[in-house]
């Protein structure tokens, strides 16, 4: 905490210094020096986190009851709010548009990919930073090629395209370039498909391409590709804590140590990916382990930025998940021990639920839960129908809808839908530049902002 | 517009100054010279006032499907977001503990009004500033007496204590002096009670009393005390517009005046006090009218510090209420003018639907409500049973709820309570000393800033 307090007040110094310099010697800039200097830059981006879920996050790491606050990553980089309404008539934007927004300062359509509303290609953050002789790398927990990675790489009409996307991949490292230095994520599915399996080609051309976290260990340099999972990563409260952490330190290192090499900035993209499905999945326990997930990549970075201070640091989110509220149904509390005390997320537990008797789903769920169920509560557990016709997410459906339900009554979590929300999302930043992201802004201008970064 | 712009750019220059010159001069400051330029300040409390109210107020404002946005008198204010929880083991704080907690700095429990958690009297923010002679105000849009407003005067072990905190008003005027110079909301009922009217004294006591808003217009000088309601002013949405600006206006002028003769600053403080009580009702459209409210009088502020730069503006919530969403059953929408076609309150609509027969429900909805309602949606409100043996809200409570219901589902919008959230709520500043209000701060932390400023 130490490094912590001190990287704050050298920041906070920073600041101050900067802009008495540029009022001062405005009109003396010299423009190779700033060239010169251009930021590395780390934008860290959480699926569905709006402000509601940091709330969650601060409350669930904190006691109930000392009136102490657990301190937080994000605690002293919030600097104001985005707007991320889309370029069509809903207000609400899905990952695809608000990342193709994020990425390249064009509003789009629903569903597009790197592609302005008339399905021209717009130039991505990360296609500039290529450009200007940069490193690059992207970072996510679902398959590299979802919604919001795919958007600062590729362009494609419709976020659905994933083999497209995976393809699009492939084929810059044939045309002659990678288009990242680093990738890492889940997807190896896409990419080694039945139709095509592209991993060999993608070797042979001088790509690393590694399948499991502890491999990173050994990756001394880069290009690399880390799929990591078929699609998605598990939710992190089913799975390896601190994973998207690790992911973000073997980044760093190896964008570090290609830019010390080429003398130029890098370019990063974090997405904390599944604290969005904890929220389509209206699962508090698990959006909460998902944002701590979250919180550990971004406390990586921070440890980084207190040892290189020319790297601008944005974070912010795409919208929000779910609805999330910290109340429901009247009580002025929301019991935060009780989210903490669930063990798996809503999917595992339902997963289970099916495979098991119904005579035996007290003695699963007791200890899973960690609630004190009410006979009602069991009972209207145990008399949901299960369609042994149904597969996957349509089987569960029954099972997961009460029990959001029952956590929602114990822990006093709302929520008020499956998809997304309008609502306006944090923006945090801090390091060279951080000051553009100041107050009220919408979703391009982060990006103008960043794009104006990369000389 | 020009004015705006030219403001924001001062507000910015000086900051960079004010850092530039902390920086340099930082060992030779002149304390009596400080002292002599505290700033005015003006504390704004939209009531319940989370972030996704802003977020809505701004989307009602715009067109759907153009994407523009309407410009709002928040979107250069925002500086970061406050922690709100009480002194219990709730993390939910309620309209007293909160504002207590931005009046004195002290946590307490919900519902003590001024005091701490073993019930002892803390120095507010206004009588501090009485203490150093400034010039004080309040100005609300419920009864001066309800929780914000009194957290800065008086001191009570429970916020239903209506009659008491009345009665500290008047006693702290026969006691010797006024704990306000201007404070206008409603209240009436309170001060001429059946068991007391305290008017006749109060008035012969050189406190002109005033019961209608129009009177305004006619006071010249402070002190003054307006009533202008038995309890709360009608809702915005179902009275007259700008109701909150017009009484700011008039604080402002008076206590303008008034530090004018004393030569010291003033205190004011305007709560936007019904955004909450809209959000207790899930009534969507009754809230973004009480926002516009709000904002109406945030822009007669600005236009005052336009004027006078050495006056601070702090904005912020108490709480977020209702647990409010922008989005609702999985829809990617949120369908901003049909919350803007609706022309009245839930609370206005079911009070007249419960005197009428329901063979003219429809006739009297269709254009209250303007929206094209299925016939499931006729049948489900016609099918309402109204207990004629209830009173009041009681009555009104089936009628209500399905009302909800339907503009929910209608404009696609979420709520998750009838009380209040956990979730933390935005923070604006801007003026002299704005700077301590950055990122993420608790509701007690305003405070102390602000104490800090009354010298």
């Amino acid at each position: 905490m130490a490094s912590r307090a001190l990287f704050a007040l050298t920041a906070a110094a920073a600041f101050v210094l900067a802009s008495c310099s540029s009022t001062a010697n405005n009109s003396t800039v010299d423009t190779t020096a700033s060239k010169e200097q251009s930021p590395n830059i780390i934008f860290m981006i959480g699926d569905g986190m709006g402000f509601e879920f940091i709330s969650a996050y601060r409350y669930a790491m904190s006691q109930r009851g000392t009136g102490e606050l657990a301190p937080t990553p994000f605690d002293d980089l919030l600097v104001g709010a985005a707007t991320t309404y889309p370029d069509d008539d809903t207000w609400v934007t899905d990952s695809a548009a608000s990342a193709t927004a994020l990425a390249t300062g064009v509003k789009s359509y629903n569903g597009a990919i790197g592609i302005d509303a008339d399905k021209n290609p717009k130039q991505t953050l990360m296609e500039l930073a290529r450009d200007k002789g940069w490193s690059t790398g992207a970072v996510a927990t679902v398959q590299v090629n979802h919604a919001t990675p795919a958007s600062f790489f590729t362009h494609h009409p419709s976020r659905n395209l994933y083999n497209d996307i995976a393809d699009s991949y492939a084929q810059q490292v044939s045309a002659g370039g990678w288009s990242f230095d680093v990738l890492l994520g889940g997807g190896h599915s896409y990419f080694k498909r039945d139709d095509v399996n592209w991993l060999p080609q993608l070797e042979q051309q001088g790509l690393q391409v590694i399948t499991e976290l502890e491999q990173l260990d050994d990756v001394s340099a880069s290009p690399v590709l880390g799929l990591f999972a078929d699609k998605a990563l598990p939710f992190a409260i089913d799975d390896r804590p601190g994973r998207l952490a690790e992911m973000t330190k073997h980044a760093l290192r190896l964008l570090e140590n290609r830019s010390e090499q080429t003398g130029k900035p890098f370019a990063l993209m974090v997405e904390g990916s599944m604290i969005d499905w904890c929220g389509h999945a209206n699962d508090i326990a698990c959006a909460v382990h998902e944002m701590a997930d979250f919180a550990a990549a971004v406390e990586v970075v921070r440890d980084y930025l207190a040892d290189n201070s020319n790297t601008l640091l944005v974070i912010t989110a795409d919208h929000s998940t779910g609805g999330l509220t910290l109340g429901q149904g009247g009580e002025y509390a929301w019991y935060s021990e009780k989210v903490m005390g669930i063990q798996k997320s809503v999917e595992a537990m339902a997963t289970e639920l099916v495979q098991l008797p119904k005579s035996a789903w007290r003695d699963y769920l007791t200890p899973e839960l960690n609630l004190p169920l009410t006979d009602s509560q069991w009972q209207q557990l145990e008399s949901v129908t299960i369609d042994e016709q149904l597969k996957g997410r349509d089987k569960l459906k029954p099972v997961h809808q009460v029990l959001v339900q029952i956590i929602s009554e114990h822990t006093r979590t709302g929520w008020t839908t499956s998809g997304h929300t309008a609502v306006d999302v944090p923006v945090m930043a801090v390091g060279p530049g951080a000051e553009a992201f100041r107050g009220y802004i919408d979703n391009t201008d982060i990006a103008k902002a960043l794009l104006k970064l990369v000389r």
